[in-house]
């Protein structure tokens, strides 16, 4: 008896974040009904509900119930970001020996790897027996080491899906210019996979800015005005993070709390910048949220790495692996093969991974045939096929 | 032999455009293999490309192509949106008789189906043999004399499954609001739509802001700090289109041309009003034209009926039917059972159906159950279930 298993999630949710929940509770029922481990506890709304010792009982849930992780967006446990300090640290530390918990698996992006990491060390140098173990988990792809994380892949094939719909939807309209903002605020990933919106028949869209490039607004106006000469129903995908060669956002922070900066619309702006310079019609959509918590949307393959991931770390963390993350190594895109492995926390911790400049067109408004190669097998493969007479 | 037969799209498209020009073709196919018709042509681009002669040629199209358009959002032979004078109708009767066109099948909303009846009246005038049928088509549902109109039920699905995906996201988190951004300037029917959220284990929205009551501000900050006395991941759903009691948008317009008008965005405003005012974390999505679009959205019973009002128009102008558009009549809700029926064009043509009282509750910041239930078929039912532990 290895003790009691602790679940926590940190940072904003994803598609599939409960996804990797079924896999990590699965594997430790399995350990449960074998005696490995004592009561299955999850974190109620992340370290925030830790600290006050707000445990949920996730035993006995009938396969049936379970299997609507699948269809539910969101957390369902709850999820909190919070910065921590030591004593927090120390405290939480208090609360898993009074709890008698000997695994911790923590689901989160780039935070909550750090919450992670820093768990692992405060127990540790305690000298305490708990194997603390994190799942990869963000829409934003934005973890390093590991090949693509879970939240990744159905993002992406939400905007790649949407952006395809738009370009449809306006070709020919005559609406002139629609700029879609896409999740992202430092990498470009999700933005960058809207380009997969010219497969299976589609337009695709005309120009993508990604926050890994210097947005150049006098740069952006021409760009605009030559695809003007040719057709109407231009359609624009940016990153919500869009940065100027200062590196001071293009639309200002409105509203700012912790490690968390609420900016106004890059896609609203882009498009009055349309309408005010050049006076064509323009408009700006942004799905938002509605983007990472789409279960329509949702790429299969990245749904059973999310639950591969969640089942790895639980059974790592029982094989008395701690202080690791699961990641993904890329074996083949042709066919797509992707084997997971154990990366160490301290190696991973608040490293952030933006777009590689050989995924980023020349110009810096769009992406290579090479980033398309490597996400297509992400979201699914080719999207549905369309057809157009005019 | 009663001449050649002509498809037109008018205004913006839904995600079921495309399904009535499949039910129209497959119809006005089956004629013109029994003689009855010759040639079947669809104006390029809506009434601009049919006053160009721009007409495309939508013969033996092989079916597996055909079925194409039932996952293809936008308008497969393109639309348009232009205010017409007289004299340009005298120019579309003049290509009729040169292109020797016997039936014209208009696809559109309100603003189309003032182009139909006013086609049909001068063609009606000169004495020509030329049937003129209306296909109903709106998102917006504010068609009059119909129970509903193909494109609404699609639209609705949409934003009842991304508002209850939006409230799983959000319940818990620090973010305190959201307000979704639904289509609808004028007529509230997609944003009411959201309420269905609650279906399936769903919270559904808090609050929901219809463009067919005053939007008056210090109740909205009144109804936010009630709700916020007791949770955070509020979700607001608010219509495009909200007005004071002046009747003045609650945001300016930002661009007008000719009957277009493009607004600010009501859910940034919203959500700054919480922000500035309140001083809590807050933040506005707007899907947009993604929501028309969304072809994982459509409500096969919309698809079908979409189909049904394709075909039914083209079989009625081959009839001999003219001055006419294919609505729908609700027989049953439990089991819902619709039939179609011929409505005269000129009862219909610009008369704008907004949401009636016994479907708003009495703050003016929900809807009734009547609603619902009216509402609930028309998206395909209860949405998929979810699950929660915290």
């Amino acid at each position: 008896m290895g003790g009691n298993l602790l679940i926590v999630h940190g940072g904003g949710p994803t598609a599939v974040i409960n996804a990797s929940l079924y896999g990590a509770l699965t594997a430790a029922e399995e350990a449960k009904a074998k005696g490995k481990v004592g009561h299955i506890y999850a974190a109620k709304n992340g370290t925030g509900g830790l600290l006050k010792k707000e445990l949920l009982v996730l035993e006995d849930v009938p396969e049936e119930k379970k299997r609507l992780l699948f269809q539910t967006p969101g957390s369902a446990i709850g999820t909190s970001r919070d910065e921590l300090e030591q004593k927090e640290y120390e405290a939480m530390a208090d609360i898993l020996l009074e709890k008698e918990i000997g695994y911790v698996l923590f689901n989160g992006g780039n935070g909550t790897m750090d919450t992670c990491g820093k768990l692992f060390k405060t127990c540790a140098s305690r000298g305490m027996d708990v194997k603390v173990m994190g799942i990869p988990k963000t829409m934003d792809n934005d973890i390093a080491i590991t090949d693509h994380s879970p939240g990744f892949g159905s993002a992406a094939r939400f905007i790649a899906q949407s952006t395809k719909e738009l370009c449809a939807d306006v070709k020919g309209l005559p609406i002139h210019v629609v700029v879609m903002e896409a999740s992202g605020r430092n990498a470009g990933w999700i933005t960058a996979a809207s380009a997969l919106a010219g497969d299976g028949g589609g337009l695709g869209p005309d120009l993508i800015y990604l926050p890994e490039r210097p947005f150049d607004e006098e740069q952006y106006i021409e760009d605009i005005k030559k695809l003007l000469e040719k057709k109407t129903g231009i359609v624009v995908v940016a990153s919500e993070g869009l940065k100027d060669k200062n590196g001071s956002p293009v639309v200002e922070p409105i509203f700012q709390v912790g490690r968390s900066t609420y900016f106004g619309d890059v896609s609203a702006h882009l498009a009055n910048l349309v309408i005010k310079r050049l006076g064509y019609k323009a408009r700006g959509e942004k799905p938002g949220l509605v983007g990472r918590a789409s279960m329509q949307a949702v790429s299969p393959v990245d749904r059973e790495e999310a639950v591969l991931a969640g089942r790895l770390a639980c059974e790592a963390a029982l094989n008395g692996e701690s202080g690791k993350m699961v990641a993904f190594r890329r074996i083949s895109t042709k066919p797509y093969k992707a084997e997971p492995f154990l990366a160490d926390i301290s190696e991973v911790m608040l490293h952030e991974r933006t777009m590689p400049d050989a995924f980023i067109n020349e110009q810096g408004n769009g992406v290579t045939e090479a980033f398309k190669e490597w996400c297509r097998p992400l979201i699914g493969g080719e999207l549905p096929e369309m057809i157009s007479f005019n």
